[in-house]
């Protein structure tokens, strides 16, 4: 069985954001993305693919398809294929978020 | 936006458990799962569609692939397509779970 507990994969690094694989089928899979204090995944778009963001600890900022708001832990947002998305830590601890993501990224 | 905060969809019903739609995109969508006490979703497989469930409150015990183990808070697993799955509240608490499911089921 493909199982993780989220808390034991965190890693972060002062160069950039990280993002963590943590399971993975045919059809979706979950990342972990770790972000320090200003760090960012800059506003991008897929054409073929949805994600979903829950925050998990720390606060972030979510832009998506221009439109921003703060995701606290508890929360989660989608960002529809073809849609611009993007979030960042503005606040002052770890950004601790499970992204959803289907179909799973060929790369 | 699409956006949810998980605490305020909760719902639960002495009836059965409650599977609550929260996000739905065209590849994947997000539902909450909602178990009291003695409550389950029986095994089951879909040929075409990959489901990922999130701990987020009480424990429960999932069944993928004629293999069982307890999921805690925080935890994940993978139900592949094509692979029976089921999962079951066998704790005294209630039990909240978070369940990507990829594609979205047109049911």
């Amino acid at each position: 069985m493909d199982w993780v507990r989220v808390k034991d994969r965190l890693q972060f690094s002062e160069e950039r954001m990280q993002k963590i694989l943590l399971l993975r089928g045919s059809r979706g899979q979950l990342d972990l993305y770790c972000l320090r204090p200003g760090q960012a995944q800059k506003p991008h778009a897929h054409g073929d693919l949805d994600k979903i963001y829950l925050g998990v600890e720390g606060t972030g900022r979510v832009t998506i398809g221009g439109e921003e708001r703060s995701l606290e832990p508890g929360e989660a947002v989608l960002a529809p294929a073809g849609v611009e998305h993007g979030v960042i830590n503005d606040g002052r601890d770890a950004l601790v978020m499970l992204v959803f993501v289907a179909p799973p990224p060929s790369h």
